[in-house]
């Protein structure tokens, strides 16, 4: 099958350095990050204002590729689950998912609540969340 | 910055043929369609079920990676918005991030229901969607 060049369009800042002290879940706590993009897409984030909800997508650069089941939460107790079932950061393409709070739109950067993702996780592309009542 | 290599895991099957017979919003309805995978992952879908809400992801491979900015919905009354301010599949990594529910999973399919993407599109990641109740 064909094959796909991704550009990250800017990378995560924040006080995660590691996956050890990164929370699994949101509500376990996360800190607040800043979203620092490249100047050539800065523009694609006009529009996005201080109270959005946004589905960042990051590339978990440390996430394992050929892994294809694992144990949810990395509990033995658990059978083997396959990663799509899951929401690991190992699976073939490390994609990270993120629906978090924008606090501050600056020049060419976000300031996000709540981003499980350590420092220097690229970011790869961001989506307006939709609602019922926020379609645009 | 580095780039990354995205390989598809699959692709989808469905009636829809083009983007002028797609929906523009979930709630103007969009038909079944298969998800055929990649025998090399297939052991990664172990665990979903009919029933599941996942968060599948691919690439809109027609979408334009050159287009920063865009009207919402094409209405020429409103204004350039960024793309990351939208859903447009115009960006610079055109992912496709559609929320549905698994209708049937067969060996290396999964059949679902509602998608607005087009026959052909590659599939590049599917992750189960978390709810309140449902945290694995």
């Amino acid at each position: 099958m064909e094959t796909y060049v991704l550009r990250p369009i800017g990378v995560v800042r924040s006080s995660l350095r590691d996956l050890e002290n990164a929370p699994r879940q949101p509500d376990e706590g996360a800190p607040e990050a800043e979203l620092a993009f490249d100047p050539e897409v800065a523009a694609a984030l006009e529009g996005i204002e201080a109270g959005d909800i946004i589905e960042l997508l990051t590339w978990l650069h440390q996430g394992s590729r050929d892994t294809l089941q694992t144990r949810p939460r990395g509990d033995a107790a658990r059978r083997m689950t396959g990663v799509f079932a899951t929401r690991s950061p190992d699976r073939p393409n490390p994609i990270g998912l993120h629906t978090v709070r924008v606090i501050e739109a600056g020049p060419g950067t976000l300031r996000v609540a709540g981003l499980e993702a350590i420092d220097g996780t690229p970011v790869i592309d961001i989506k307006i969340a939709l609602g019922p009542q926020d379609v645009r």
